[in-house]
């Protein structure tokens, strides 16, 4: 792992630009240190993604957590794949044309990028942990569900998981999702249009943990109220604290 | 309204026993005052629900809430009603013989409950807005959901609600709860087995407030986990502070 950048905001958190190999990450950490590590999911495109990830990763700092993203396979700054760019074109094509999204082209879409992503998150990890800055349980929030479940079942230094409920999940991950027995916090927006809010409530029951909590808001798709911000901080200091 | 007992707890909290007219009921009031009302809602006979009830209001009373509660009509030791009693008895009769449970028996059982009961929740609040130990917006938090969607819908004094969502919802309700706009957060046990989940999901949907969330939970009827207690004081001190 390497730091490409610094900077240190008003509040005394360090945000630092990393890659790790071919892929690029953002590190940032609380002035309080060591402090447990929140892996912050996104959808991939870190760019884009840049304001909501450093606006959750300095509220997550403010209750004494540092938190790190990477970029996701296939996204950003990254090589694009062609399985995977065909796979998308074929979703899109399927929605903007009202189809059923049929389960082949859900499996083609996200099981390579779980396969691919879960692995480098982990990396991400070894890279991580040894730093003096961080100590502690880590915990993994945010999307996409998918790597999210697969990590919680195959990562066992995570220790809690907040997921971002959406579509697209493929049906072998139901399988997963019983596997999965670490504390669980599963935000779903109820009204928005893009999710399947029925697939995201049959896989909250699938879950195997013995304490999940599913939070359910208005809102529309980024439209996820402030206040799940602190909700999510309790959740993970009574796991990671 | 006449105080008939009273007792101060080690966390500063005063315990007072009253009567409004025939009804018994508890006013619990923070050290500091005037502090906002919170009505805890719950389904019957006061002494039986004492322990539950007197640890959620000190748990209020901590982030600076009274809470008040009164017995329930026909409950207790409120006077019986026969009409009441045959439905509870037609309910238990068909639960017992796994019956499905005809709406005809939850209109006959919830009905005249909320008809009775929201106008002494409305009588309660009239008494207790008065004191100078309370001031503020008021809240409801708890059980019996129909009686907490009627007072949300007729009752402009209160600005939240935190509602145990709960079966044996007569149709009659979905409209009311179309009606309601104040904030409202909504705790379900995803896993009792008692509990219509699909109609409380059903409910949820219906309720027509721009701020609604849901809380779903493991644990069964009585296993509410206890970090709720802060979520609700959480949701309370955004609406009623």
């Amino acid at each position: 792992m390497r730091f490409t950048s610094e900077q240190r905001f008003d509040d005394g958190v360090l945000e630092r630009g990393f890659t790790l190999g071919e892929i690029p990450g953002i590190l940032w950490t609380p002035a309080s240190a060591p402090a447990p590590l929140i892996l912050l999911g996104h959808p991939g495109g870190l760019r884009g993604m840049y304001p909501r990830l450093a606006a959750r990763a300095r509220h997550a700092a403010a209750e004494g957590f540092a938190a790190a993203t990477i970029e996701l396979p296939w996204s950003g700054d990254r090589p694009r794949s062609t399985t995977a760019e065909q796979a998308r074109a074929d979703l899109h094509r399927a929605l903007a044309a009202g189809e059923p999204i049929d389960d082949e082209i859900v499996d083609r879409l996200v099981l390579p990028l779980v396969d691919r992503a879960a692995p480098e998150w982990r990396a991400a990890l070894d890279a991580l942990l040894p730093l003096p800055e961080i100590g502690g349980p880590v915990g993994y929030a945010g999307g996409v569900i998918a790597i999210g479940v697969r990590l919680a079942v195959v990562e066992p230094r995570i220790s809690a998981a907040l997921l971002f409920a959406g579509s697209f999940v493929p049906r072998t991950m139901f399988e997963q999702a019983r596997q999965v027995t670490i504390p669980l916090q599963v935000l779903l927006q109820w009204d928005d249009e893009g999710n399947d809010r029925q697939l995201a409530l049959d896989l909250f029951d699938a879950f195997g943990s013995k304490e999940k909590t599913l939070h359910a808001n208005m809102g529309g798709h980024t439209g996820v109220p402030e206040f799940e911000g602190d909700a999510a901080n309790r959740f993970f200091a009574r796991h990671l604290k």
